[in-house]
């Protein structure tokens, strides 16, 4: 699989010297339009080159002046985390380094003195944080449902049956913890009835719930279902500042007030508080307005998108079922993947990844979608395949 | 005493209605000539309003385009580690996000199972890292010399045969670890000498040595001893990125490869690794040229100036014993306080710290200082003073 | 299945006023002849209650006085680490309070600074130590072989495969740790091929490996193979002391010196360091004498037992498979549970665990085989049976 | 000093050849009337052989059966734990295997999220548990009143008000912590008005009062405060089972049912739980019956023997200031020490310290004084000072 991963480490190599297998979306190749933006069909929002980024920073600050932050406290750092804690119904929120920082503490601090945390197999608590939990925090993950995107209530409640059998000595558990959607799943969403069924017995039984909600935005705009909803079922929030908000980084928690009051002495503890933290917050809380509706559009244009390429013989974009915003696509044998990527990207300035030896590779949506109407996309892929035809 | 955190915790205040008893040295009080660089008595180096730092990012990518990193790894990131690794001889060097990150986890992997380590009582690490050595990374500080900026080798001796003798159960002993200069005590560095004794019977007993050298670059240019030099008798070496280098956070730690090579991961459990960072490295990057010069010239100038001012008879500054950039100052009864530091930063852009009560406050130098010549500046407090006047 | 812990909890009950359906082995409802020693089918050893275990330890203390520690070291008990230091084959030995300690502290010190820990899933340190190696030594338990007595090298190489390909940061493998017999699987044990595959593969890796061989004698007596060649393949192997060494609790490590040598302060820290621990050394060096031997007796004339008794219509005895001293055991209906237990444990202190309602039960095999011949043994079984017959 | 540690190693040795400097104890080298009961200038309550203990274990066996032990559940422990609970009045009350274990865990659960614990510069908890606290249990002792025995509360506001001008993070505080008696301070007590102050302090601001109680009945015998009045002022109190109450260990912990509910699990994670702890429990609750009065007794009958031998010109005995069962003793130069109490030994069966090269040596009063009445004593004495002048 393509990853958004592999696309920065490509894109931001500096001295490509030529259109690579991997795609070269740095803007020193474009022959096309300087005016027009770029249509990323990879990523799951802006991702900013620092050129980009300085500007774009920048320009936030012209519109308004940012206010700094003083260890993560203060100024439009504050600003975000309240605005989130209005988006998710929360009581509280806080600014913290990163997005394992954010889940760890939080399924930690839920737990208290219960050790036993469940986790989806795939999801990025159990596999892309480097046995953080365990190590550091001293909790024991348990993993559901391997490879698939969701456990349902049925699948912990028998994971639950068994321990209770099989274990002789109590140490109770802590924290139900559901990631939504799943990247390691081509971004699968939990299905709202199982998160509400999970929640409701959790509840019963006195368990703790985190949503790790990287991408809950993503899940919300292909589900219908609101963040705000999402959130309602869990105890914390996480959602990330870097992934569709344009920030280098940086993951904000939302919680109840007594959780969210022990962060800022965790994450000190932790070695996670920086001195200033306002280039992530005010990247975000800029990219944050009308992030909703946004992707609710671009959803709807993508969709129809892929049904008018889905007209042309050449490309063939089937959904993932019960997926966000990647799809599967897959080109004809007679077109030569890197001519076609290479002729988007330096002539209609859209970046599509370039496909494997076989034709296939993940096509991703996100909003900068909306920077072309379909019809200019479709022409563009149109003239592209053209000149790709091996 | 008026510190660095206050100064920041005022002037970022966005609202300030007036010239308050604490400054505010925010620009649009400003009536002096936009075209002066400014000049601040407070701080260790730059302090960049959003404003500021947005426009001196733009600049340096400007100049030379800004290498992304990729979660702490490549691009600029790489470069200025490799860079300090250079300057303090050591054979690797990482970036780490915070000064609290780089201490423990230095001190933690070097301590290995030992389980003492010994401070200053006036460090860093003992006093403003919110017991995270004890509670996250299990190990007991053991303080010396307290209110004292260092501790002989005599006491560190003391402390070690009181430890033999009183207790019944071994507990190795890790790290020896040493702030330079210490923050806590006005700046005051740490005897070489001492340090020489100290380094060599730690490596006589294997104890190991780190550095808190968060501004170990006002250690060198005050007491003359290479940055290089001081490293070389530690094994480790933690700098701050924004003291004097114009980043938003971070820190370098550098050190033997075998123990740098185990931070990347240890960082990632910690949860401290954020998407990209090159915000910080380029800031540093180009802060770091020219530092070491810059701070020689900013010493000897500041020595002169003390001079000269200290011909007038409303002012009397007294350099720290042992101390690096920071004086004790003294305003005589007949100056309005609060009125100089007005005067000052509004007609001169020359940002005084507002005395006590008693006309007493902390003059602290750094590279600022070269934005003016010394007679610039005395004309300027003597015309300052004299609206002043009670 | 009745365990030993249920037996003991009955049997230790101080006011059974009958004979329950749980069993009461105590003396006083005995009939038989008082110089009659019993036989348990039920336990690894000898399970003495206060009143044998005093007199024992008095008979020990006459035949050679008993030879007190201090704090765990000196007298006995150095004399049985030094004893099982020799058996194992290892550098050295220590006394330890418990086998969770034992096996913790191996695991962790094995380990160092990797996190992942290979275990069976029926194995006690995953199931029985109550999360003890996630909360307290930071380590991750990753369960192999789920229900089964083993997990195979194949096993053990496709987890890990599936770690290194599915977790995007590394943190390292520590310990493969086995356990063998699996007294949560009959008492099945592990195949030798299989632990001489796993330890080549580990040795090459670098991997290191533990044994949990709280029942270690066991697996030698069944399988042939002896405690010394076991214990090659090891880098660790605890022994427990109160299986069937008679002792009321305590393990034994042995290992490598400098993995031993850590064990002293890492068992203080963790307040396992009694005052004196020679009441369970002079028992464990007492019933060490002649174990091996007694065992594979016991073994011998359990099997011929079984042929035997399996002559009676009424009763079937089936060996697990790959099994050591553990039996299924299944009563003709025609038999009473309740009154063949009673009487064969009342008319001749033979201790049977009472059927359940189906007749099955597990019938176990120790060295309080040998105070009886197996004639003896029939003759009392089918006195019995004919007393039991509905 | 010649402590106990010293004595029980020396007596326990198996082949001390004759009689040393550091004095042999064992029976071997009586010629005394071996109906005599031995009295001991040395150690809290009875020291007891393996034979000694053996048979006193048999004797407390038949008198009432033993009732075993499961696990530290049920039996006799149980039986102890809850006379413990009534004793100090407190909710509950658990068995556990150390004093060591039983401090640290008091502390741990008592702080919960608080890092900060109060401890006298002088107790086991900071000089004897191998730094358990940092290591193990990530807290940060805070020791005051060095080298006394005890700290007042105006010792602990004073360190309070430091830690909170001194800190900029919070990291509160959870537990003050008094050893009463000091064992490092020749068995000093803490003033009850001071721990009075100090509670209500303690209350009033929330912080939690473990009592490390270890020989909390010599303090009681000595300065008339009962046990339960100690216990009163404090939320958990730890009482040891081998200083004065015969057993090979073990340590009981009191205090609200919730604390020491989480006990029993927290015991086990750390490989404390042993198979079985009758042993220590029988021979405790044994000397438990009666234990204040005999005390009390021996209080009386000590302090009036002192008099009478003060009365010798060959001895000078004098109590520590504020002490409980040790004083100061100082032997005429006219006298051999090794001699006298060589004599006293083998004639008499009386133990005392071989005092130093200067005469001088602490001696320890304990209800072994019961055995013999001042006059006995005082003959004795004299008889032996005849034979060990020089």
């Amino acid at each position: 699989m393509f990853t958004r991963r592999d696309f920065l480490r490509f894109s931001s190599a500096s001295a490509v010297p030529a259109f690579s297998d991997s795609g070269d979306f740095s803007r020193q190749w474009l022959t096309a339009d300087p005016a027009l933006e770029p249509v990323f069909f990879m990523g799951d929002g802006p991702m900013y080159s620092p050129t980009e980024f300085i500007a774009k920073l920048g320009q936030i600050n012209q519109t308004k002046p940012i206010e700094r932050d003083f260890y993560g406290k203060g100024g439009c750092v504050d600003e975000l985390a309240s605005q989130f804690a209005t988006i998710t119904g929360k009581e509280a929120a806080i600014y913290l380094a990163s997005g394992t920082l954010a889940n760890q503490l939080a399924i930690s601090v839920l737990s208290g003195e219960n050790t036993k945390v469940f986790v989806q197999e795939t999801s990025h608590v159990y596999r892309d944080e480097a046995d953080a939990a365990q190590s550091v925090f001293g909790k024991r993950l348990i993993s559901l449902a391997p490879n698939k995107a969701y456990f349902t209530l049925s699948d912990l409640q028998q994971s639950i049956e068994e321990l209770n059998q099989g274990e002789v000595f109590r140490s109770g558990i802590g924290v139900v913890s559901i990631e939504n959607p799943v990247r390691r799943n081509d971004g699968q969403f939990v299905p709202i009835d199982e998160i509400k069924k999970i929640a409701a017995f959790c509840r019963e039984k006195g368990y703790k719930l985190h949503l790790d909600g990287a991408r809950i935005y993503l899940a919300a705009a292909y589900s219908g279902t609101s963040v705000k909803e999402y959130a309602s079922y869990f105890d914390t929030v996480y959602i990330s500042l870097y992934k569709y908000l344009g920030a280098a980084g940086g993951a904000i928690l939302c919680g109840p007030k007594e959780i969210i009051d022990k962060m800022e002495h965790l994450a000190k503890i932790h070695g996670g508080v920086a001195f200033m933290s306002w280039t992530n917050a005010a990247m975000a809380l800029h990219h944050l307005a009308g992030l909703e509706e946004r992707l609710k559009r671009s959803v709807l244009q993508g969709k129809q998108l892929a049904g008018q390429l889905n007209e042309l013989p050449e490309i063939k974009i089937t959904p993932v079922a019960g997926g966000t915003n990647i799809s599967n696509a897959q080109l004809s044998p007679a077109i030569d993947p890197k001519k076609l990527s290479e002729t988007l990207w330096q002539t209609h300035q859209i970046a599509l990844p370039v496909a494997k030896a076989d034709g296939s590779f993940k096509l991703m949506v996100n909003d900068s979608l909306l920077n072309r109407t379909n019809d200019q996309l479709v022409t563009a892929f149109k003239n592209a395949i053209r000149f790709a035809k091996r």
